[in-house]
């Protein structure tokens, strides 16, 4: 007799795990921190955002059957990343935003300086959310997540993209050199979630480590495509932030290099090869993992 | 028949591991970066600064016979740390300074971003030099560095410290608080430096580490107590930075709290006391600890 699946819903899944996310995260960040820096780091982190990375890290712990206190703590680890890059991203020196998810942007709210040293704390947060002192997370895994999280958040992941980002400004970079540059900046630590998530597992099948990666190579690509869709298509009011900016900052996106149809065509079929990807990884349930790609994909904000 | 210990020869010790931090740091630091990125972190790293959280970690490492790869990888993240935290330190919306090593400064020369960029780079690959990926460090030790300098990093340590400082200026902190803030913002760190290179062994008595605790904590504060009278006593061109500067901003140190002379007092009592501590480490050969105190008290830069 073969078991008939539980029926998948998506929406229920998202939500629960959502609330999960969001309870450890406002459990977690900034304690230690003295007031003033504490503040800045739960604004900046906490009421707001699509978790997107956060959820990808619990689908793939949930599909490779890891414990749960590990896919949260790679879960909160890889949003503490996200959102320090946010914070520094819309500094002044930088990109000069003064809204966020609706709301004044860190340096706005607290001043630069803590801005500053606020992002920086919450990078190093989030190592120390991967390396708990009791023993809750076998030492291999923290030696794994760790080197994950460091190398997608790095020089080789998000910091060099957006360095690269910075240095593109005017210029007409080619669809390969567009790719590299979104493969590092949001790839990088979109990859590393699904990744984190499936190295909460005590060990895994190489065939299942290449389905992910391929996986998460084709949605982090497909996020990026939809962001500079977006960019274009919605306004500040949906996406909760300046829109046409990236226009307006003659920015290469892949709607000013395709067009709009073809950047809408090339994120459905970046999603075939997710899901593609996702059939070949021979995990029993990768229903969550395939619903949040579909999120990624037909989001409108 | 007892061996006779080796005269041990401080200031060829410092050389020749100075020399073999530096050809690593050379090696390590930026590679795999974009080169707008790579060029900033380097000049960030490279070249200058007397790495004395590199060398505590060195000695750590040889005080408890660990190996000497471990011991390297140790010693370039904390400077990476170290690095990293000064770049973001000069930066215009802190301490606006021009001036580092004599040389200018990260966003003088690169700008901005770049040395926002760079900063935050330099912190994840921090944890990068922590996990290699070729099992030539055990993932244990691996977990233990990265938790280890995680918290010395992070909101509970230098970045804590440094939202103290700022959150500080103008106000009249007490000895007690002006301790509490230097421990966590320049005593984490070195405390970290010590315990990394200890932590390198795959184990350690209790009475070892406590004894390093203690060791690192006075060294910690003694560094501290000497950079507030130097900051005195001593002119740009030895500093190789901009003297009088804490002065001048009406920040609370060790000086203007007790004095110059009981701040000299001060710095040589910690000294004593790290001393203490190590005699109860247990450890047969701490020379190379005891030389690194005695130079970080008696350093004229």
């Amino acid at each position: 007799m073969s078991l008939t699946p539980l029926a998948f819903e998506a929406a229920a899944w998202c939500a629960e795990r959502l609330d999960e996310v969001e309870l450890a995260l406002s459990q977690w960040v900034g304690v230690g921190a003295p007031e003033s820096l504490a503040a800045p780091m739960r604004y900046a982190v906490l009421g707001g955002g699509k978790r997107i990375r956060a959820l990808l890290a619990m689908a793939a712990q949930e599909a490779v059957q890891a414990p749960r206190e590990a896919g949260l703590r790679a879960a909160c680890a890889v949003e503490l990343i996200h959102a320090y890059s946010l914070v520094h991203d819309d500094m002044p020196c930088m990109d000069n935003d003064v809204l966020r998810r609706g709301k004044p942007t860190v340096h706005v709210q607290f001043g630069e300086a803590n801005a500053l040293l606020a992002g920086d704390a919450l990078q190093a947060q989030a190592f120390e959310l991967l390396t708990p002192q009791d023993n809750s997370l076998p030492p291999v895994q923290q030696a794994q997540l760790c080197g994950l999280l460091a190398r997608a958040a790095g020089a080789g992941g998000m910091a060099g993209g957006q360095a690269i980002d910075l240095a593109s400004v005017g210029l007409a970079l080619d669809e390969p050199q567009l790719r590299h540059m979104h493969r590092l900046k949001t790839g990088a630590l979109l990859q590393a979630s699904v990744l984190m998530g499936a190295a909460c597992a005590p060990s895994l099948k190489a065939q299942t480590v290449a389905a992910l990666t391929a996986f998460a190579d084709a949605l982090g690509l497909a996020f990026q495509v939809v962001d500079d869709v977006l960019d274009v298509t919605a306004d500040a009011a949906t996406l909760g932030k300046t829109a046409g900016k990236d226009a307006a900052n003659d920015k290469p996106t892949y709607v000013s290099l395709l067009g709009l149809a073809k950047a809408q065509a090339l994120a459905h079929s970046l999603l075939e090869q997710a899901m593609a990807a996702l059939a070949e990884s021979d995990l029993p349930d990768t229903r969550a993992l395939a619903a949040l790609a579909e999120r990624v994909v037909q989001r409108t904000s």
